[in-house]
């Protein structure tokens, strides 16, 4: 993605449709001595600790999986429906950084190989290549994940004498596709999961954004197959840099003594990066209790935001490409992201010239999916945006358009 | 240093003289919120950003390579002497993730091995595993570097087909063996590294800890053969997690273009933690602001407190073990630790013994070095404690001893 920065610094006036950041209007630089103080606040009232110990807690070097593990589980129960051991938290720097310490603990040797649905995350793609954890795809599809191509893609390594450790997606409005796994797709990964004995990485950044919130993998996970990656990027606060996962299987050692596979996981996190920032912790933690640990409450107006803006673009995209325009694209249930099929190549020349001279910046999808069909698609994003700004977005796109007619 | 956690866990009563970290009776969570509000008068007044801007800056994702480059590198220039471009900083999520990037970049394949200075620290064995780059250990002795056997290290690595790509140490106050190099020592170390072609890793957290300082090996680096690696968790505050490195030197990829190396390492950390967070970096900033970008003057009453401490640890083994008793120790210059060599076997046996008949916990230097000296070692710390503590810790150690012979 360092081109696409590269271009954004050099053309700072572009309206960017390729930003994934969270809209920053609400944002408020006093609202963190508050959850500070309310975190503190909690620690003397709720927990019993002295003004020493809630000192030390904050200020002093921490516990490896983290200090707000159980207010975590609580935001899951509350908003998710997931009921998690807080021991199974490890709370993380960012989404990025549970991601690293699952794939590390899953590459051994290298047999080792990791399924990713496509397109993928550049992130995980990122963390695996610094693991040195080869990544094979299977096709996401309008369903969010192709079954029998991921039943074929385990299959086939098993039988180049490869290990397919887990399977990475995001069931909820993925980036960059925006898709959303229904349902029977849901239950009937989970299934393949057990058959196939895959670790599911449910990754879920956008879950909170959907108007029809399905319940997630790891909520419908009896086995113990989702491993789930939580980020507080989106619905926290950026600048804190705290996510966390859920890593509640067993994990038995040579010697045959069992722990929990967060226990091995805090393990690597003690190499990496020791702890996560108590402070940025207390940060998280003030904003879940002020909604008494609900994000989609704390949220409602960012969630009305994005709304507004995934049904302004959809209006706005069906008004300047009428049928038969040659222009078409999917219908997120909600998220950030959006895919459009054009007529003619999306690359990085494309995203140059669409900036110098249409003032408009997307992201092409070949930066995360190699297959042939992401070579004419690009992906808008509407999170940091006004309505009237998506609707001024997609004038410039069809101004692109016609361009390269 | 798990089985050290353990034991700490089930005899809280124990007195900590294994413990490295820093005293915590002057932390003030006040203190936070001040420095966050510092460091945003200090984006308005001397950076002239406007306050949507400054939001964006404090709560927003942030730039790879951290925001507070520029007050790192005036804090170099203010307490050490050490002039670099801020562009040459990286800021991390502690000093951990900085050797973790350094030694995923040095990795290149199986034939690349980092030397490390030994006792040697356990995050840097931590890092070295997590990337998988192999450790050869080169002795420290009373020097703090065999500069002989260093360069016979390097020799005998290439001999064998490997690429031998840098040497870690702490110059300064070494953590476990509290070892100084003396001016000569850095100044040959940095001429075989000339010579040899080698990168010196140079970790500094307890540099300002001393009573004469010296320049760092950074300092003396004319031929930018040094990578500093940097800690605010002794100086700063440990529940920021906010550490940094300095790597200004020139890196060639195939294709024959030229980039600087901490531009190369803010790719991995793209990976690994996308960015540091920005709220606990505008904490040490706002510290760093408060006193003139100088740790030296904002830890005072710390250093203080070190001095007195290691000065009462070393009277008052002088007086329980008088020559003859078999019981030696080094005598550091500075910093938080402290060697003793003992009549007989320091193993984890032996702390729990410790721990449990005589209310004592240290760290057995086998932890640290697995030589025949370390067997009979233990390393003694002395920042968590008052000048009180020490003298009973030290009673509590001649009991220990007593108990032995």
């Amino acid at each position: 993605m360092n081109f696409l920065n590269e271009v954004a610094g050099r053309y700072p006036e572009a309206l960017s449709l390729a930003a994934g950041r969270p809209y920053e209007e609400y944002f408020d630089l006093a609202a963190v001595p508050r959850y500070l103080a309310r975190y503190e606040r909690y620690l003397a009232e709720e927990r019993g600790l002295a003004p020493d110990q809630i000192r030390r807690t904050v200020l002093q070097y921490g516990r490896t999986k983290g200090i707000i593990h159980e207010l975590v589980a609580r935001n899951l129960a509350v908003d998710e429906g997931i009921e998690v051991d807080p021991e199974a938290v490890v709370v993380t720097v960012g989404c990025q950084e549970a991601m690293v310490l699952v794939l590390r603990a899953l590459r051994s040797d290298e047999r080792d190989v990791l399924l990713a649905v496509t397109p993928t995350y550049v992130g995980l793609t990122g963390a695996a290549r610094l693991v040195d954890l080869p990544v094979r795809a299977v096709r996401g599809g309008p369903a969010g994940v192709d079954l029998a191509e991921l039943a074929a893609a385990v299959r086939a390594a098993r039988t180049e004498g490869l290990r397919p450790r887990a399977c990475y997606l995001l069931a909820d409005n993925s980036n960059p596709s925006g898709v959303t796994l229904d349902l029977a797709a849901r239950r009937a990964l989970l299934e393949l999961a057990e058959q196939e004995d895959l670790l599911l990485l449910e990754d879920n950044p956008y879950g909170l954004f959907s108007a029809d919130r399905l319940p997630t993998l790891k909520a419908l996970d009896t086995a113990r197959r989702v491993v789930y990656l939580g980020s507080f990027a989106k619905t926290g606060l950026p600048g804190a840099r705290v996510g966390y996962l859920v890593a509640d299987q067993s994990v038995a050692a040579p010697d045959g003594t069992v722990s929990l596979l967060a226990d091995e996981l805090a393990k690597l996190k003690s190499m990496l990066t020791v702890n996560t920032s108590p402070i940025a912790q207390a940060v998280i933690a003030g904003k879940l209790l002020e909604h008494d640990c609900s994000l989609l409450r704390a949220n409602d107006r960012e969630i009305a935001r994005y709304r507004e803006n995934l049904a302004t673009l959809l209006t706005a995209l069906a008004t300047a490409f009428p049928p038969g325009s040659g222009v078409s694209w999917n219908a997120p249930a909600g998220g950030f992201f959006l895919v459009v099929t054009v007529p003619f190549p999306v690359d990085d020349t494309l995203l140059e010239h669409s900036a110098r001279d249409h003032a408009l910046l997307f992201t092409p999808m070949r930066h995360f999916d190699d297959t042939p069909p992401a070579a004419h698609q690009l992906r808008l994003s509407v999170s940091l945006l006004t309505a009237a700004q998506v609707e001024e977005g997609v004038q410039r796109l069809a101004a692109l358009v016609a361009s390269q007619a």
